[in-house]
């Protein structure tokens, strides 16, 4: 490889919101986002909420000119949503669906019936091992009492995860996608400080597009305005988040998002803004290599992460458990119910009373058992991503006391507690 | 590291049967494994169904002097089943559970509510990493008319795509559990051709135990005896498949098998033999090498086995359609019969006929819901790993045609097809 070697990667992502039926001018905002990515020729577009395989089989065919390999990441009753489109071979694809996605009885809210996802692609482009992500969390629908809090969290650690075990031998990670997150919120937090990735936005020194790099914005005639009260200028949920490892550098040259309306001046592609980035991939200069051992203060961070996730998905595991509980009761009293009709009934009295609660009592037990069973499983779920952070986080500490020695760490940790109780 | 650098790993491994309330003498039978487990020290000793959380923390306690670390896998109702005692330190741990595991309505059977899975955890000994697998597949409860067959092969892909992905970076992977599957099955020629993992069993020269290794024997007074009766020593189920990678080479010093009763000739540990093993890693003469490019005459056992479960996956994808159509029909008689239970109280006839009904009608509906919905669902898991099979077929193939070259690859298909026609 060429001492002045530098990879050029221009990247689109797009939460395309593709509902059929629903979405408002879903066939033309598809046939225009088609055309453009045809246009600029991007050498990855990936796309979230494209929820019918028309609509990426239709875009597959206008693109294939342009984009040779594509693929659709299916999951759940309807769809990850989640596809890509490369101008370069894809070598690999997996994907890995979340453990936890919302309640199946939130009907309305309808994130349980996608399996919501992370797909990856790894790519060999000029020597270098290329792994893309590409994903879509769990909505947010109320921000003041998020109901979803522990499921997002809980993907977030998913997504940090996968991403972790399985870009190991990459040179360059590339993660776009609707993390449905601010960029302050916990579970964007710890994915960025379990897998060292940086925010595109935050990085580059040639932004341009809406204000704050927001990717849903009140000037977009598809987002519903009220959603937006709380924030007058919209809100970043969408990312283009990247590292380089093994001696290699990554920068963002240039990012830019729409602004309400498609590149033309025309009616938006979607209710998000796209987002388009020029990454550079170059050689990394010994200053500027990503240091593999992180100090004593740079484990912190994490540390502190770690912990609040930690007690995030012991709250949502208590919810969880609080419901089974509940529905145990309702299924107790439904069978109490049944017993008393089968009792009314051998006595030959009261039949029609008999008939008429016999449904609700099997509805009571049959409901209350299915909605046990969904929020047991929702607490083990639960209760294996906080495993799993426990001992992630028992390892952080460990080895931060181990670089702090001959500091004895359980003064550390004394000394920890002390300033948190002064604070 | 020195030259003559060598690494001794015993491994221990047993599907421990220990189902609350069902499983025979379970509580005996986890104290003498303890005890066990305990005077052999192993390095790793990997568990599947420890259905009891309660027995887990038995063990953890019990084995806590000599193996300091231990992890129990969480997920779906019950329980992965999985848990591991090591010796050494945990660096990282992490799960994937499989998105296809049979029925909810096939209650007896009972694999759906456990949310089988695969465990990994990333051991660095003699800084060696190591990354171990423990995993649990779907039950086969009828050889002859197998249903769980597409799911099985299509957990078996899930199961070989996450060892690939999750092991690019290990020196050694170690894989151990029950794979339900014997070793001529679709899933596992598809597991060891599609992770290049080698069978402890075929490869070791030092085999003491059941006869041609059976991990299910007759002489196990566990063993419902008609389920073997086709096979009269038993089968082979359970297993220890490993490989190394980057300039190291393992291998199976011995494999032993217990023999239908624990090593002391008491009563056996559980309705499967354990199988313990003791591996050597060292550095890799050259000629030992695996060599990492594969040659087109070893590359037609893969293609063939994707195309093999590229096929299987087609007919569980029809069958799982098929069953989400008929699904449609009932919910649509259901409607049906709800619209004319709603004529016939408006008009005031037949209330109690209407009553009556009522249930039933109601149930066919909400009943025919909820198995549609399941069987769109089992439609795109298979959808997904099937689109993942045809990716890894084609690149496969063109691996095999570039390597062919100058022979044109259309021609080679052509002969190829010949072939299969002639035979």
């Amino acid at each position: 490889m060429k001492p002045n070697f530098s990879l050029r990667l221009k990247v689109f992502n797009l939460n395309c919101w593709g509902i059929p039926y629903l979405s408002k001018h879903r066939a033309d905002r598809m046939k225009r986002l088609g055309d453009f990515l045809n246009v600029e020729s991007f050498d990855l577009a990936l796309l979230e909420e494209v929820w019918s395989e028309q609509d990426f089989q239709y875009l597959r065919q206008k693109l294939s000119p342009t984009y040779r390999a594509a693929h659709y990441f299916r999951s759940g009753v309807i769809g990850s949503g989640l596809c890509v489109f490369s101008k370069h071979p894809i070598q690999e694809l997996t994907q890995h669906v979340y453990s936890l996605n919302g309640y199946p009885y939130m009907i309305h809210h309808g994130d349980w019936f996608c399996g919501k996802a992370v797909g990856l692609l790894v790519l060999h482009l000029s020597g270098l091992v290329l792994n893309v992500y590409v994903t879509h969390l769990h909505a947010e629908y109320n921000r003041q009492k998020d109901i979803y809090l522990a499921h997002r969290v809980a993907q977030a650690w998913e997504l940090a995860q996968f991403i972790h075990h399985t870009s190991k031998k990459a040179d360059v990670v590339l993660l776009c996608g609707d993390l449905n997150m601010h960029q302050e919120d916990l579970g964007c937090c710890l994915l960025k400080e379990w897998t060292g990735l940086h925010d595109a936005y935050l990085e580059t020194r040639d932004f341009k597009g809406s204000e704050e790099g927001n990717t849903m914005i009140p000037q977009n005639c598809y987002v519903t305005q009220q959603e937006l009260e709380p924030f007058p200028f919209g809100i970043r949920i969408d990312y283009v988040l990247y590292k380089a490892v093994s001696g290699f550098y990554i920068s963002c040259k240039t990012l830019e998002t729409t602004t309400g309306h498609d590149p033309h001046r025309g009616t938006p592609f979607s209710d998000h803004e796209a987002l388009m980035a020029t990454l550079y991939v170059r050689h990394s200069p010994p200053e500027q290599n990503p240091s593999p051992i992180q100090r004593p203060a740079e484990r912190s961070p994490l540390i502190s992460v770690l912990r609040e996730a930690w007690t995030e998905l012991g709250l949502g595991m208590a919810q969880a458990r609080w419901w089974a509980t509940f529905s145990g009761y309702v299924i107790g009293l439904g069978l109490l119910l049944l017993a008393l009709l089968c009792i009314l009934a051998a006595r030959g009295g009261a039949w029609e009373a008999a008939i008429l609660l016999w449904t609700p009592s099997v509805g009571l037990v049959l409901g209350g058992g299915a909605v046990y069973l969904f929020h047991m499983q929702e607490a083990k779920g639960l209760y294996r991503a906080q495993a799993e952070l426990q001992h992630a986080l028992g390892r952080a500490r460990e080895a931060r006391d181990l670089e702090l020695e001959p500091q004895p760490a359980p003064l550390l940790e004394q000394q920890e507690g002390d300033r948190a109780e002064e604070q």
